[in-house]
């Protein structure tokens, strides 16, 4: 049994419930996506590299999200996915032309979901699946349909139109309103304790997965329950909904 | 001649020159006083880690304050620091109490300026000087007395009685309104590529004072002059303004 449903299940103990969950609302890139894929073809092009890039991409992708949106500047997923790039392979003294970025980049579109994830989503649907993400609508499309979840989702949700990312609170309502939810009716799972942290103040039910045995952050909130993959998300469901 | 200087003087060649200055907004962290510092204290309590701890004690310390900022969950500097502080012992697997965090987190209380900075200071003292931070009013008051600055500067500005951090550009029009001068008619220096590119977007001019051989990051703006350490920045001040 994983921490994360013994977690769960002490929590029953103590006489706590899910509500009914009527949607479960998924994180995109690192939650159903595997970001550290790209690292390999990084590899292809800067051998031995490739780890180090993918990780130091993926920290200065996020940071730029966050300073666009405070600076009010913001460029969508894409922009920011090219820029952390660009600086990423500046910062390593990396000589790169447009031809190998672009190929880089373009991991992005066919990213790999993680082993579990087709069939944990067919167990759960049941309730409303939707991805709720930083990621362009022409991004999360291509990598929606590339991965063949086409039909499993209600909606594939962008922060573009709101010109802000993640974790404002104006994303998390976004999801809400395309819903037709409550948000206390709405489980959001994120791999990313930060986003776990917004959805949990914005008062959605939380899941994090913690897929990578991360600590999680001090931001004054919890969330609800800790699992290590989505397996243990439709055992904790089943359980709780009995 | 620093390539700082040497990108300055370009620019007169090109016909262009500082408007003005009658204000020089400082950031603290990094800029004036060093951070890094505290990882003597850290090296102390847990030998061979002072660095990594500093460093990536920093890194969590900046997230949060972006993090918090966008999720409307502010807590001021102290708390921000203490908790990225908590979360860097956690990540590291190292066992501390309250006693050695308390310990470690008062260094805050007591960096050191850079070498130069108080003659730098002494020598652009014919304009307003002022400090523009994240810090809690506590924490920079103290950390000014300290090293003896006090009466350097006309106004020691917290971004506290906006429970928002920078880079939000809320952060730069307070130091407008507490300076009485227009953003045009003041030069933002700071250590933070990020900062940088903040007070840019608010229209400051703005001097980037590279102390870490950094890239500047990829975020759409660029500062107007790029310096080494304050000395050059007496420099370019006093060669654009004679």
């Amino acid at each position: 049994m994983g921490s994360g449903l013994y977690f769960f299940l002490k929590r029953i103990r103590r006489g706590w419930f899910f509500l009914t969950i009527r949607a479960i609302i998924f994180d995109a890139y690192g939650t159903l996506f595997d970001v550290h894929s790209v690292s390999e073809r990084c590899e292809q092009f800067f051998p031995g590299m490739g780890s180090a890039i993918s990780s130091r991409w993926r920290q200065k992708q996020l940071e730029y999200t966050w300073l666009r949106s405070l600076m009010g500047r913001y460029e969508d997923f894409w922009c920011v996915t090219r820029d952390a790039l660009v600086f990423t392979l500046k910062e390593f003294e990396l000589n790169s032309n447009e031809k190998i970025r672009t190929t880089i980049l373009n991991e992005y579109l066919a990213l790999n979901p993680y082993a579990e994830v087709a069939n944990a989503l067919e167990e759960l649907k049941d309730r409303k699946l939707a991805i709720l993400s930083n990621g362009s609508p022409d991004m999360l499309n291509t990598v929606v349909r590339n991965a063949d979840l086409s039909e499993v989702f209600t909606d594939v949700i962008s922060v573009d139109e709101l010109t802000i990312y993640k974790p404002s609170m104006d994303v998390y309502q976004l999801g809400v309103a395309k819903l037709g939810v409550k948000k206390e009716e709405a489980l959001f799972v994120t791999s990313n304790p930060w986003d776990a942290a917004g959805a949990k103040s914005f008062g959605f039910q939380v899941c994090w997965i913690n897929r990578l045995n991360l600590k999680f952050d001090e931001l004054g909130v919890q969330p609800d329950v800790i699992i290590h993959s989505l397996d243990d998300l439709v055992a904790v469901i089943n359980n709780s909904q009995e």
